[in-house]
């Protein structure tokens, strides 16, 4: 009696416990690990179709030795057997997959695929020119799959836009990751080669799954000695496990290493002794590495040594280096460059230097530009140098790790940005991704130690987003969200169309209450986390948030039309006559390229004043919007996750209002000006929020 | 045909990784994170008699919304629901497990538990004094459980051997963990409150299934923001969801915070404004956490601000301490303590500075003695302290992390080192066990962000000895090996009897091969990875390995006699005579005591120089046995840490073989001697194992 009688209480005293415990298992798998590989079981109908049919994945004798289709088969296997789950039906029909992946039919791209209906027999014929093809296509098929596609009328082709798709990593040798947010490197120099973790055979698995076929491991910011042969080794043993899945990796070379550790004088790129040094080292790599990808390079840019100690130029350093690797690789080069003497619009700076050298880099250079001239902002024009050296390859570089958008916390989907620069017109012979499209796209990654490898559930998203981009720049970014969130989180129509909503509208929001209309870089000074617009006195001028909104009694934003820096003039004339009217500009970059008076009129009817206002109010009530609409979905995500988000929701939506507050405290005190009418005053004085100090923040 | 006849050609192409696939689930589960509490499904008969019951928790009325007990049965459920696996049976037999958690008749000790027999019914009567020690019985149960116990005749009592059982974190708030070999802080200072890792709960179930009720969550090098009101709000969070599990929150303290953060003129603790501050601060910390467990004070050490600053003693300090808390908590003040003036040998230096002041301090002050008095060496004598501060209560603290025993790659299994001190004779009322028993052990803890907790899966049976240790300092390694060895790892028994020697002999070994014969403190400088006997030119003495062997042309050792430093002489008498001949001394600690002449002839017959060769190259065999035996059971433990802990082994035996040749090189460059017959010279000059070096070394 008592004990039967207690059971059911207990059962309710705790059910929220005893369940996560009986479930332990998948609950433990749904801490975020698996990324969008998860194959969660299929139900209802698009089950009894896959678990009727017995797959025979059909490779031919010449391929069966290739460790790439190796993997490609062992993880139809995984994802099939996932996707049916553990109630097996005995399967009723014979479904070939016929493995055909030296096939030029597909055209020679590599790494394209076709998968159609397998001509005369029940199955699907996988058509790749090469071996990367058919695990693309492997992994694309498992994705309709997991869609909920039937596989009897799978039929994609499709094929890289750009031949380079790749993952910078900030990681340092210690462990320690700049602007990362999600725990510690991922890599284990300390243990490799002799430990190669488990965690770089997922890493490669999940890039692979999205196309991604590049990495450097290591940070711009380099140390000369990941150039020794103890590092060479390590590296050795990570190609080697990743060269299976289409990874070639990349290293980050300090351009002072003849000197760190070659023991040399100089490392002037036009003296004879410094270029051999760097053949030698080149070919020390080629002989551990054949594939390896090549180098990296931050050059004169924020105290990294360069060419220019030697009164060389860009193209001068990376020649060399280019000369040194030849035809076996790549030498990328960063334009991201600013000089502590040039007292010009610091915007101007990268176009400035480079521009002249168009024409003048060897053929296996390429020129990395950030997306915009400033630095990762929430949001930036593209970036003036895309259209202007016709003569030079160009990559976009991009930031997935959130450094200015609210670290890991402030849910924020990218992928709108991102595509916002692809498809902007360069007024000089086609879009950001036309441009880049013979070079590639590279993102910095927001992996970590952290077991759910970015830091939050939703951060996954944009590593997902970066790799699907650049296998396809004129995807969607809602037809991203919804396919990432179909594989990451549930099936459920609702909560997909929920979820997608709350990607879709995410970046916006955080643009409104950190950044509005055209405002950049007010964040906190070195680890970038929070408001701080007041900040005037730091060594040099675009150190300074009030360097960049240039703010006063009567107005705010920086003139970068004739009148001011003339940034302007460094874009094609179609788009800076699009924007140097500040009547006709998008409005989204009024105050980056305008100073506009507090009082001016908007076309809304309103002042510039009270339209900042808004925006701020508006981010504020779409980052609730979010949190509300994820309470929603508790039924149909996972408890652990569920709960995980919704704190990261709460965060944001504290830190958005601190955003808010303190921006406008800080405003107020240069116009003077009432709140207007309907918006709340900051709780807190200015000086309050000035008196925020964070000595522990991550990422530094 | 082609298919099929492919399909199995395939099959052999590739069968570790579908297989491997297939597994997925399992081996993702196999990472190491479930620690202990993996509840492998049973097999056999021991499956058949548990899936043959129909388990019933009875819980009294009064005891249904109690959380400790709510956890309890939920643990049950998931453990015997994990233990039965997949296929469960039609229970037959009702089988109660009766919750009797207010009984007096165990013995008022906490914690303790009996589970026998059920009178009068099918079934098991768990009793205990409170809810902790139905808790504990609960894990204790599920222990035996997962040993193939069959729960019909299971019968245990049990009560903790001393009332404090802790973990000490030295971790930073910036996630750096000092000598941490396992990755990142497990501690998400950054987003707590606000979020709580699930890991703080896997954590906690992990500390209560091995009976540690307390832990401090920060470094002892104390950060003092650590104290301001935000972080007070995180420990709240943190000691909230530990509470039902039965563990207390403790912080580390800086001893200068009423300076640093409290903005007084001074900290010292016989200044009543001084006094005022640290109580109204231990208020604020006891108004957020009710049963907040105290501070842990590092002082007047290594650079740390200290009572003696302002001619206070430690007994001031710490009684200052005492009194904020008062009876709510609990100070526990360091005895690793040298002082950057005092010549006297630094073993001798805690000594002298404690043992005057027994007695003086507070009833609520706990002083923690390391187990040597150097500093968690391979091997040291126990502390003099031990025994010799009759009036006042003494803690054990021993380090988990491996700082000086190779780091997390090195097998090292510690239960041994630690049970030669518990059960060490002072000479003056009993073992060191008797003397700590009113106190408590605390243990360093080795966790970080790894999957695995603690760097490599054997590390994490140093955290399963340390608690099971200080619950009952009487359980013999050998017994912890192997109940820790078929949670973990497998129910196979040649592979437990296999692994169980590994773990024994494990921890000689690192002695044999680093600081044979009673040697110390000659690892590198600062990381403390790898040899460096050779360094000498440190600025204060006891910071150079030279100060500790004092090797010479002549002979090898710290003479601490009579006619040394005489450290001797803080032991008993009974001990000290032991110790003081070098004749009759044990052998491990010949050289910790005495300067002996290379030639000297030992009881082997060897000279000196002979032995302590041989102890090097035992040290190495006795590693490469260890790896061949773990190459045998490829087939008993999961390929994912089997793989892991087979590359480990091979970085052990590399560097087994770098500090004897290292060390080897070294004494040779004093000595001159020839080497012993039989033995291979050191493959490289001794300016090679000199030149070594690792700026990236982790934990510093």
């Amino acid at each position: 009696m008592r004990g039967s009688k207690l059971v059911n209480r207990i059962g309710n005293a705790f059910a929220a416990l005893v369940g996560a415990a009986l479930l332990a298992a998948p609950a433990a798998a749904e801490d975020g690990y698996d990324l969008w590989l998860r194959y969660a079981p299929l139900e209802g109908e698009a089950r009894e179709i896959l678990a009727g049919l017995s797959l025979h994945p059909d490779v031919p004798d010449e391929l069966v030795s290739d460790p790439t289709i190796a993997v490609a088969v062992a993880e139809l296997e995984r994802g099939i057997g996932s996707l049916i789950g553990e109630s097996r039906t005995t399967p009723q029909t014979r479904f070939d997959i016929d493995f055909d992946c030296r096939n030029e039919d597909v055209g020679g791209i590599p790494g394209a695929y076709r998968i159609a209906r397998l001509s005369g027999g029940d199955g699907l014929a996988l058509t790749a020119p090469d071996s990367g093809g058919c695990l693309y296509g492997t992994f694309a098929l498992l994705r309709e799959l997991s869609l909920g596609q039937d596989p009897r009328v799978v039929d994609l082709v499709s094929a890289p836009a750009m031949p380079l798709r790749m993952l910078n990593h900030w990681d340092n040798p210690d462990g320690h990751v700049e602007r990362g947010y999600a725990g510690r490197s991922i890599f284990d120099w300390w243990h490799l080669p002799e430990r190669l973790d488990e965690r770089m055979i997922d890493y490669a698995r999940a890039n692979a799954s999205i196309g991604i076929n590049g990495v450097v491991v290591n940070n711009v910011n380099a140390r000369a000695f990941m150039l020794e042969p103890r590092y060479i080794a390590k590296y050795k043993r990570l190609a080697d496990a990743w060269r299976p899945f289409g990874i070639r990796l990349y290293v980050s070379a300090r351009f002072s290493a003849p000197q760190d550790i070659g023991g040399l004088e100089t490392s002037d790129p036009l003296d004879p002794a410094v270029r051999a040094w760097w053949k030698a080292k080149a070919d020390e790599f080629y002989r551990a590495v054949p594939d390896f990808g090549g180098f990296l390079v931050k050059a004169n840019s924020e105290g990294q040594p360069g060419p220019q100690d030697y009164d060389r130029t860009h193209a001068d350093g990376a020649n060399m280096l280019a000369e040194a690797v030849g035809n076996r690789g790549t030498i990328i080069w960063r334009a991201f460059v600013y000089s502590e003497t040039d007292e010009t619009d610091r915007a101007k700076q990268a176009y400035a230097e480079f521009v002249p050298l168009d024409g003048q880099f060897a053929d296996n250079v390429i020129i990395q530009v950030k997306n915009g001239p400033l630095d990762f902002q929430p949001r930036e024009p593209f970036h003036p140098m895309f259209g202007a050296m016709p003569n030079t390859k160009l990559m976009l570089e991009t930031q997935i790790t959130k450094e200015y958008l609210g670290f890991a916390s402030h849910l924020a989907f990218l992928a709108p940005m991102w595509s916002e620069v692809l498809e902007a017109e360069t007024g000089r012979g086609g879009t950001v991704a036309e441009v880049v499209a013979p070079a590639g796209i590279a993102g910095v990654a927001n992996t970590g130690s952290d077991r759910n490898w970015s830091g939050s559930d939703f951060d996954q998203a944009n590593w997902y987003a970066l790799g699907r981009l650049a296998w396809d720049p004129s995807l969607s970014s809602e037809r991203i969200a919804r396919e990432w969130a179909v594989q990451t989180f549930t099936r459920n129509p609702q909560a997909v169309e929920t979820i997608a909503k709350m990607m879709l509208d995410s970046r916006e929001a955080v643009v409104r209450y950190m950044t509005p209309l055209g405002l950049a870089h007010l964040m906190a000074t070195g680890h970038h986390y929070g408001p701080a617009p007041w900040v005037c006195d730091l060594d040099r001028p675009e150190w300074n948030p009030c360097y960049y909104h240039r703010a006063d009694a009567d107005g705010i934003g920086f003139d970068r039309t004739a009148s001011g820096s003339n940034a302007l003039s460094q874009y094609a004339d179609s788009v800076a006559a699009r924007w140097a009217d500040p009547q006709t500009i998008d409005r989204e970059y009024l105050l980056w390229f305008h100073h506009v008076d507090w009082n001016a009129r908007m076309h809304s009817g309103q002042t510039l004043w009270e339209e900042l206002v808004r925006e701020y109010d508006r981010g504020i009530s779409e980052v609730d919007a979010m949190a509300e609409a994820w309470n929603g979905l508790a039924a149909a995500v996972d408890p652990q996750r569920h709960r995980a988000v919704a704190e990261n929701l709460a965060i944001q939506q504290g830190e958005a209002r601190w955003w808010r507050n303190a921006s406008i405290a800080y405003w107020r005190s240069l116009n003077g000006l009432p709140m207007p009418e309907g918006a709340a005053p900051p709780p807190e004085t200015l000086e309050e929020y000035k008196a925020r100090s964070f000595p522990e923040a991550p990422g530094q």
